[in-house]
């Protein structure tokens, strides 16, 4: 008895990205080997520096979405795989060009990749993954699949100057900021999910729940990491805590209590925040500023909303494990506030 | 009769490029107006850094190879003017991130982009071009020229990788550098004047041999731009003289130099381009060197070895005003170093 009881115990434990990779454990395996295959370079730094942040592994949230919502779909045939790579390649570009841009020494956990080759590299590098990515879809040969990963990874690249050009904005507003999260985060999360049944050539009303299901998630997933910036354990986070608020990031926390505060706080947010002007103790009072508001609680608020409407837009799709453990994904992706 | 001579006179000074300019004058404002309009972005940063070195002009080579091959394969449709304009973005993507890693504070005679908005935003629209170009290769929808550009794309990112590879090394002998221009320049002369054939739907001989003209007249502008990099007027390169040898960027002057110096010269060569460490009067002994072994004239006529190479590439196709304007431009390519 004692034994079942610990098993059961155990399975709680298990994360739902733990017990859909072990669903999909043999496409989860070929996508990961494709992965490594498709960066290799006979340029051997490309798949050193390329190797080195994959391997540092994340969660592959991403490109198992892909595989998730293919099967769920009933797809039988082995195209996600190379989809689900080429997801992969388009957020790793992105991740290399974000350490550039934020000058960011940390990336899950590990030293990042222009800390330890410098900025040229990752920006070089950043370049070939994104132009892989391009040529694995059109190996693929589906317009379809090309007009979402296309149009998303335009998006994406959008949004991510869209964010530098509110960064140190303390006028940013929230609507503003949601702008900038849907292009920069939740675009490749959607266009993930979208894969899914469009090469299963489901309906367009699944293509469009599942495309919904990856935004709203997206959503949940970048507000979230918002508050962690603040609230999380450096191990927790593999990153440096206050990250966001020492480049000046305006995120939904700051907009909230910038918003919610007097004249005073508003000139504490525009020093630290516009000025980049940035005493011992900042830290710990913009916290203290943002608990008086709420506004990492409500930051967690407002991710719920967006998960509520990931999880009923699954809503069409019949009962099976990938659904529930993708269900499962809403709930893991907020959870992680705590 | 004066007339008539100053005209002939006149003619005698137009270029080859302007020539064809004219030739396809409708064309090429029908390709100006797509760049200008398929860089727009709600996010107003993006078509100004864009148009910033857009508008600096440049020769606008690369999209006019496209327009050009499209033209004399018979072609009647529109697609070559978006896909020209495709081009364009590829290219210009990849001198926004040529100017972070290379440090260059002008670029065609301006202030680069990186000089005025500063590395991120250049780093970030040129990803936003390297998407934008994606989306518009898409939008045309055939997988053959998906496939040229991708592929092309791809060994261009390779090449940019290659090439940080190998600078600041004096091992890199003539066929490693002839590797790393081939894919970082010549790989996108080669894809713009394969797209004519490819969409006039000519047999793959004139494919084969427009790929082969673009390929090695891209060398050879490579070959003569690295001359010129020694030898220009400032105003006429655009850019500082001795850019190249101040960041120890090895071209072929300098492998030349090196593989015929001395030992002493060749310590010169190392403290110089390997240590970075210059002084003054080092650039000026630098160039009495390559004079010394012929080393910039030998590197005019390799290029005019490969502008020889393109000129037969062309032998297949019947006389046409464009045929001749694409022979002249060979010749326009080589002469820049004079």
């Amino acid at each position: 008895m004692g034994v079942v009881v610990n098993l059961d115990e155990e399975r709680k434990k298990t994360s739902p990205l733990d017990k859909l990779a072990t669903l999909l454990e043999d496409d989860l395996k070929a996508a990961n080997e494709a992965i490594v295959d498709r960066m290799h370079s006979p340029v051997s730094l490309i798949p050193q520096l390329a190797g080195h942040i994959i391997a540092a592994g994340g969660k592959r949230l991403r490109p198992l979405l892909t595989i998730a919502t293919a099967r769920m779909c009933g797809y039988t045939g082995d195209r996600h795989i190379l989809l689900s790579a080429c997801i992969e390649f388009i957020h790793t570009a992105t991740l290399l060009h974000d350490d550039v841009v934020d000058e960011s020494d940390l990336r899950r956990g590990e030293s990042s990749a222009n800390a330890i080759w410098g900025n040229k590299p990752s920006v070089l590098v950043g370049d070939f993954l994104f132009t892989r990515a391009f040529a694995l879809m059109v190996e693929d040969g589906d317009l379809e699949v090309l007009r979402i990963l296309s149009q998303g990874s335009s998006i994406l690249a959008e949004g991510e100057v869209l964010q530098l050009v509110t960064a140190n904005d303390t006028e940013t507003n929230e609507s503003a900021y949601m702008e900038v999260i849907e292009a920069k985060t939740a675009e490749l999360f959607a266009a993930a999910a979208e894969l899914g049944p469009a090469i299963a050539e489901r309906p367009k009303t699944e293509q469009d729940a599942l495309r919904a299901y990856g935004m709203n998630l997206g959503i949940a997933f970048q507000l979230v990491d918002d508050v962690l910036d603040f609230s999380a354990k450096e191990e927790a986070l593999g990153k440096a805590i206050g990250d966001d608020f020492r480049e000046g990031k305006i995120t939904l926390p700051i907009v909230l209590a910038f918003a919610r505060g007097n004249d005073e706080e508003r000139t504490f947010w525009k020093r630290t925040m516009e000025e980049l002007d940035q005493k011992d103790g900042d830290i710990e009072h913009a916290m203290e500023l943002m608990n008086n508001h709420a506004a990492l609680t409500d930051t967690v608020e407002r991710a719920r909303h967006y998960g509520s409407i990931a999880r009923d837009s699954l809503g069409i799709f019949p009962e099976s494990e990938i659904k529930t453990a993708l269900l499962e994904i809403i709930d893991f992706v907020i959870e992680r506030a705590y």
